[in-house]
Formats: C-alpha cells, sequence, structure tokens
C-alpha cells in the first residue's frame, strides 16, 4: 500500500462527500473521533440560532415554539436509523453514566435475581456505576469475568448481563445476538453500552436481541463535548420499569404539576429533570451529519479502513504490535497498537497535527470515524508514526507526562 | 404610584446598569426569569467559541487546552459569591433532579434515620425524586407536612428536613437559618432546594446553617434552557458522603482508567458522567452577568420591585387577589395572583408582549429577576393586566387552553 492507493480508495469511498459535512481543520488528521467526534459544519449556525434567536428573542415561548419539548423526540428519530431501533424506543438526556445507573437500577427490579455479570476489562464508568449500585443494595452482586468466560458464567442467577459492544481499549467488537440471546436463555436481561459503536458501525439495535443499550453522543455521533447520551429498552419492558430517578420531565403530565408522580408512557419515562437545549440543539446537528448515507456503508468502510491501517502499519511501522484483533469482523472501528512509551509517541504525533488517544497501559488507540476519516489520513497517519519512532522525538522531556487529561 | 415614580425608581436604582448585560427584545416585558432567564449578551459569542474554536478547531485537545475539565470548578468560582459558598463546597453538573437524587440518597447513608420530611407543597420534581427513592429502599419514608407543621415534625426519627427555600407557586420564603437549626437540634441534616433564590435574593449558603442544597442555572442565573445545576454540602459531610451514581468524572484518578473506584475528594466526588460543555459555557455566560455587582443590593431590589407591584396591582387592579406573601421578608423574587381565568389570562398577557407563567391552580405567575426587570416594566404591566381584565380579551377562544407546555 502506498499514499496512491490510499487516494485511490478515497476516490472510490461512497462515503466520501460525508466528510464535507464536517468542519476538520486544514492539514490536522484526527483519528480521535471515539473521544470527540469532529464538528459538523451545520452545528454552529444550529447552536447560534438557538442561543440567539430561541433563547434570546422567544425566550421561554420557545419550549412551544420551537419545539424545545420535543427536541429529545426529535433527537430520537434521527439517531432511529442510525442504531436500527424505533424512535419510540429511545430516549435522549443525560449522561452515559447516568442512564446507565437508571436502567440497570429499573432493570434489577423487573427481576428476583441479583447478580450483574460483565466483563472485567468493560469500560471503567460502567464498572463504577454498576459496583456503585451494589454499595446501594448490598444483596446485588457485580461479577467480572475474562472475556471468554461469559457464556459459561450465564446461570440462573444472573438477573443482567452488561457488556460493552466494542471495547474501548482493544476495539474487540461482541457478538451481539449471540451474547443477547445466550442470556436470555438463561433468563437474564442483556444491557449493552454501545459508545463506541453507534455511528461508527452497522448495527441493529432492534434485530440484535438487546433488551436495552445505552451510548455516548460526543463519539461517533459527533454530538459535541459532553453531549447528551442514549439509552434503548426492548417495547414489552418500558411498561414494566420504573426510573430510580423520578423527575419532573418523565411525568405523565409534568406541567399538571401534582403532588404525586405518574410515570409517562414509554421512554418518557426515563426522563429526570430539564435537558439542556444547548446540548440537545449541538447533538441534532450532529446526527444530522448521516443524513441520507447508506448506513450499510458505515461498517464496510469501517472495516476497510481498518485493514487498510493494518496492512500501512505492518509495512511502515513492522515492530510496533497490533493490540485490536485483526479479523475486522472482530472488532469496532479504532485501533490500538501497543509501546512502552505510547504516552510520548502520542504527544509527539500530536505536536505533528496527527491526533489519536493513549489508553493505559501503553497503547496508543486511533479511531477511524468512518464519516471523516479519508485512506490518505491513514497512511499519512501511519508514516508520521514511522517517522516519530525513527526519529525517537518522542523521547524528549517535551513529550513527558504532565497533564491530567489524555 | 405611577409610571412617572416607576421611571424615578428607575433612575435610582443601584443594579440599573445590570440590564444592559442582557438582550431583552425591544418591547417585550420579561417577567419570567424563574422559568428561563433572559440571554447575557456575552452568551452567543461564548458559545461561538466554544463551539467554532475549541469543538471545530481544537477539538479533544481542548479538554487540557480550553480548560475544558475545569469547566465546572470555574463556574463553581462563579457561582460561590452568588450563594455565599466557597467554591470547593459547590459542585456543577447534572439537572437539579439527578443532583437531589444524589444528595438525598447520599444523605440517607449518613445516618441511621429513615424519613426525610418536607412540605406538601414543595416543588413537585422534589417530590417525585424523594419518593422514587422510598420505592428503591422500602424502609425510607417521605412525611410531608403542612407548612405550619415543619418545626414539630422535627422529631428523633427524621433523616434529611427537605424544603425548597422560596416556594415556585406562592413564593413564600422559608426563613432557613431558623429552620436548618431547627434541624440540626433534632440530629436531622438539612437540604434546600434553592433554584427560586439563587441569583434572585441576597443568600448565604455558608452561613445559613445548611447541610446541604441544590439549585438550578436556568432561572435567575441565566445560564439558558436546560442549563447544568448546582450542589452544595457543608465541609465536613462531603468525604463521608459517596454518591450514587459513582460515574469516571467523580474517580479520584479518571484518567488511570482503573477497574475499581476511588472517590474523588471532595465535592468532586458527585460528578458522574461527562458533562455538556456547551451548556456549561453557556452557564458560565449566566454566572459572568453578576460580576463585580453589589449582591446585597439583590435582595433590596427584588424586595422593592415585589412591594412596587403589589402597590401598582392594589390601584390597578384592585380586586384580582394577592396569593404571596405581602411581607417582603416573607417572599422571594415572585408573586401570583389568583383568578378562576388565570391560564387565558397569561395567554392575553403573552399576546401583548408581557410574559408571565400559568401556575395551577389557577395562578399566575410574575417573576421580578432584580437583574433585568425595571419598576417601569412592572407598572407596565399591571396597566397590561388591568386593561387584559377590563376589556374581556382573555375570554376569546383565541387563549383557551390548547398546549402542554405551560
Amino acid at each position: 500500500v502506498s499514499l496512491a492507493t490510499a487516494r485511490a480508495r478515497d476516490a472510490d469511498d461512497r462515503l466520501a462527500q460525508a466528510r464535507d459535512r464536517f468542519s476538520v481543520p486544514d492539514g490536522l488528521i484526527y483519528l480521535d473521533g471515539n473521544s470527540l467526534g469532529a464538528m459538523p459544519r451545520g452545528a454552529p449556525a444550529r447552536i447560534a440560532r438557538t442561543v440567539e434567536r430561541e433563547w434570546g428573542d422567544d425566550l421561554i415561548t420557545s419550549w412551544n415554539r420551537h419545539g424545545w419539548i420535543d427536541l429529545p423526540q426529535r433527537c430520537a428519530a434521527k439517531l432511529g436509523p442510525i442504531v436500527d431501533a424505533d424512535p419510540d424506543d429511545l430516549l435522549i438526556g443525560d449522561s452515559t453514566s447516568v442512564n446507565l445507573f437508571k436502567l440497570l437500577v429499573a432493570a434489577l427490579g423487573l427481576t428476583g435475581r441479583r447478580v450483574i455479570l460483565t466483563e472485567e476489562g468493560n469500560f471503567p464508568t460502567d464498572l463504577y456505576v454498576a459496583s456503585g449500585i451494589t454499595r446501594l443494595f448490598p444483596d446485588v452482586e457485580l461479577r467480572r469475568v475474562p472475556r471468554d468466560r461469559i457464556v459459561e458464567s450465564l446461570g440462573s442467577d444472573i438477573a443482567i448481563l452488561m457488556l460493552t459492544h466494542v471495547d474501548y481499549r482493544s476495539g474487540w467488537r461482541h457478538h451481539m445476538p449471540a451474547l443477547s440471546s445466550a442470556a436470555w436463555d438463561c433468563g437474564a436481561l442483556s444491557l449493552w453500552d454501545v459508545s463506541h459503536t453507534a455511528g461508527a458501525m452497522s448495527m441493529s439495535l432492534s434485530g440484535s436481541g438487546a433488551d436495552m443499550a445505552v451510548g455516548c453522543g460526543y463519539k461517533y455521533l459527533n454530538g459535541g463535548p459532553g453531549a447528551p447520551s442514549f439509552c434503548y429498552i426492548r417495547r414489552e419492558w418500558q411498561e414494566k420499569m420504573r426510573s430510580p430517578i423520578e423527575g419532573w420531565m418523565g411525568h405523565a403530565n409534568p406541567f399538571d404539576f401534582a403532588p404525586d408522580y405518574s410515570p409517562a408512557a414509554g421512554m418518557k419515562r426515563f426522563l429526570a429533570g430539564t435537558p439542556s437545549i444547548l446540548a440537545l440543539a449541538a447533538l441534532e446537528a450532529g446526527l444530522d451529519t448521516f443524513e441520507g448515507l447508506n448506513l450499510d456503508h458505515l461498517e464496510d468502510k469501517a472495516d476497510a479502513l481498518g485493514d487498510f491501517m493494518i496492512e500501512a502499519m505492518a509495512q511502515l511501522c513492522p515492530d510496533l504490535p497490533l493490540a485490536s484483533p485483526r479479523r475486522a469482523v472482530d472488532r469496532g472501528s479504532h485501533l490500538v497498537f501497543e509501546h512502552p512509551d505510547a504516552y510520548a509517541i502520542i504527544q509527539a504525533l500530536i505536536a505533528r497535527g496527527v491526533i489519536g488517544d493513549y489508553r493505559e497501559p501503553g497503547l496508543m488507540r486511533f479511531g477511524l470515524a468512518p464519516l471523516t476519516t479519508r485512506y490518505q489520513d491513514v497512511w499519512n497517519a501511519a508514516s508520521a508514526i514511522a517517522d516519530v519512532l525513527a526519529s525517537g522525538e518522542y523521547t524528549s522531556s517535551h513529550f513527558a507526562r504532565r497533564s491530567a487529561v489524555t
């Protein structure tokens, strides 16, 4: 492979036009869509309209006049096709951690079982939230097992199988239908964190057998820093579940200001407080970047970008071990490579305008967001990594660890 | 009183210059700061900078480069003087409902007692959240008593006295130091919802004896629709309390991605997921509108505006009963008046460019935000109410109830 083959692939890319929907700074190679998606070109105007015209001019009347009250549902309608779920089975709002808390506690209320089964390498905040729940309810247990022991651990005491679809470090992608079905067979509910999947891979919440899911708005959905998150519950459970955080926006008639709580029908009962309208406006601009795209191409391109990067790295940086699955079907839309000086190398790459993430322990992560990443970006990133390694520039004290945020 | 006396008072108003910090549409009389504060003039540029320069150009590096990671603390530093609390005792993020949930559950963990005492007319979302907690923990009881029975109900079984400082309907203002002290004397913790106080009244969280407080960012703090909320915990309890929602931003070292949760020191442990940076940027612009003001004048002006409106209404609409306390010391920064057709009257006023709120049952609410409200606005509003009542225009079917949002 070469820059020329990269360019040829870009010319054939059926999603190439999607990149024009984003503002990516000139000269920057941004391989960090799985920490923060790039800014949609439509975002500044969409947000400015909400700020200046809706908030500034129309003030409180905007809840009706500009449909603020329906904005979570409007976002759900746009998210529906991306994750293949009926918008009525989705809810937008709060953070992924808060939504995960709501779903876990609500799901425990559905069952007499008391064990949450998860993978020991699951995303930390998912482990923290679940572990926090065991402090609240001492009869609840969080059981962490290695990936290869998940299926055999699905016993009759398991209430919920909680997994992240695409691992935030290795990029390992679980087989959602098979594991959801295994959970179902043992009478457990499945709860998927699809934060590193939604917007990057073709996926089907409604067709996967998942009982519940949560996901992030600021990664591949391009909703802006700290964007609202989303959650999904299979239709048949919705009316049987109650949110542990019953706030007024989840009330059947919030503006009646009745003294007692009656949960709204369906997913709306999982709303709690008033959502940030500015954050939802930005998320809507992010979701709009998917409009009219053939979503089957998402995964094709993510797979092909990953395969191309593996090939380019093998050629240019043959000594850098890949720590992600080699087979596209086993991975999501990012790759990690190992190096003892991974932190410093990532800093040296950032100084060269190639943005990836450092992740503990010793991992360089490169997110290949299919809407914004070109094959030539991947080639140029691989070349930059080779240059940084060959020059040894990463050993400069300038790139040593100093900041809290990596 | 008259338009002339109103103008004379405006000329003497020591907070008059604060109104220039806001964009209030020409000709609009906006008496709804307690549902959504007006837009600060600085907000559009502040938010556009965050969107275009920080998100768009600097992307993920903005967590360090533009201090996103410290934005909740930066907002806390600006909120501190407004509510008279050490910024280290404040936390910004999530919604008021979610924060109230966190504080109530965490506080119940501090004590062996199991009763949350509250006022039966407390703000519905506060009642809903607390009532939801009794569903989660069946040994917890929510005890609702009339306002005049609060003190006598403070027995040795009360874990938490949960009150709203300024009633969202009547505007009744509790005496925070006296009630906090009464709670303390019986060994209970006090938890105050100061949503209708912060930014409207002079107040002192640190000096009031309150153990905990929550408050809203989008009312008198002018943080924009659905702005992040804040919470306060008295220093001595912070390290003894654990949030029920333990997410990664509340971890002592979030970027270590350790498998187990170690709560951050102090208030930071009450962070959960990633906060919306756009919502925080807007809130910061709202908090900046207080910069350099003598905050003692807030309450003086709120009191004087209320007294003036009561006088103007007595003169112009003598038959409309005031349903708020007559004495300024007993009320917050809004007034309510009763009328069987209150809903239609509010709609007719909106059509005339006078914005108030309808609140069940049969209440017209007018928020007198001291930073943006002029005495002439109050006079003109009272005149408009008189005109609407005299003309009977509110009986038009055009103003009949139809929308979900009031």
